[in-house]
């Protein structure tokens, strides 16, 4: 009944039940039939809603960087601002809004990078990353309550440097630089680095 | 009592409990103290072993790929093969039999990329990056229950830049691509593409 040389077989989803709430994610077990092999299986998946990174760009070809103490790795971390998007909220709109309350940064131009996926195994939402050119400090800090955060600015090319040698290792901050790196080589030239 | 200046605190970890466990994560309550503040709170953070992912180039410049169905997502998604590692072992070694489990390919030279967090805000665990050289099919293949998984092999740039159109959304396949791009520079003249 198995034919291999189809390829993989889409798996047919029968129903979802909640078995954990937390404040910013909640655990399914998902019920997949095997069509081909006739069998169902439960596998556990994190929801959440989507996120956003925000990249932006002083007019100096300076990326705004925040540190964080982060509980997930019980460790402070080296990341560009980003956060929760709220329902029916705008990618772009999203990260503006994040990268204005954790810096106090603004820029002329927003555009999406592109849409990543934090986990495609475990987990069915997105992380959205956003381009900021002409980033400018323009607004008073407004952090959440739980937020302390520490915003600086590093060159562009130090940015890729520091993460390509362990000092930046947040997953999506890295997707970030990847799908940026390429308009870097272009924005470099204006920046006059 | 609370002094900005000196930059964001370091919450205490006090205690942790579990909250659920699944076959392939556990999701934990993680009790901080604020220091500064004097305030308690619980944060939900996700525990996991640590991953690995392969970047396997073979001798022509080509990426190897797995295409699989994955239940996050409901979908199927491009990916660089990887897994779960085993308790105690080596990243490269994980590397290289997750390559030759997945896929049947193996290399005369494997090594660390870098190690990213993948989600600092909510996961403890790490996702190793390991890259192969001189990949060739050598193995017959060697499925776990779970997967069915579709290899191909593609040029390494026509892998970039499908991953920046957006065919590729794995974030840690991602990263190892962004921590592979500039050796990438130095093996394609090797590879003579």
């Amino acid at each position: 009944m198995n034919q291999p040389s189809l390829g993989p077989a889409r798996w047919e989803k029968l129903g979802v039940e909640s078995r954990l709430k937390t404040r910013v994610f909640e655990v399914t077990g998902v019920q997949y039939r095997h069509g081909p092999r006739g069998t169902t299986r439960e596998f556990s998946v994190i929801q959440a809603p989507d996120w956003v990174n925000v990249l932006a760009v002083t007019p100096e070809g300076r990326c705004v960087l925040v540190r964080q103490f982060r509980y997930g790795i019980d460790e402070f971390s080296l990341e560009i601002p980003g956060g929760i998007m709220e329902a029916g909220e705008d990618p772009v709109a999203a990260g503006t809004r994040e990268l204005v309350e954790e810096t106090g940064y603004s820029g002329t131009s927003a555009r999406l990078l592109g849409s990543v996926h934090p986990n495609p195994a475990l987990q069915a939402n997105r992380c959205h990353l956003v381009l900021v050119e002409d980033a400018r400090l323009t607004h008073p800090l407004g952090w959440d309550e739980d937020e302390e955060i520490e915003v600086s600015t590093m060159p562009v090319d130090d940015v890729f440097a520091l993460a390509r040698r362990g000092g930046i290792t947040h997953s999506m901050v890295l997707d970030a630089f990847f799908l940026f790196a390429p308009e870097w080589e272009a924005m470099r030239v204006r920046c006059g680095r």
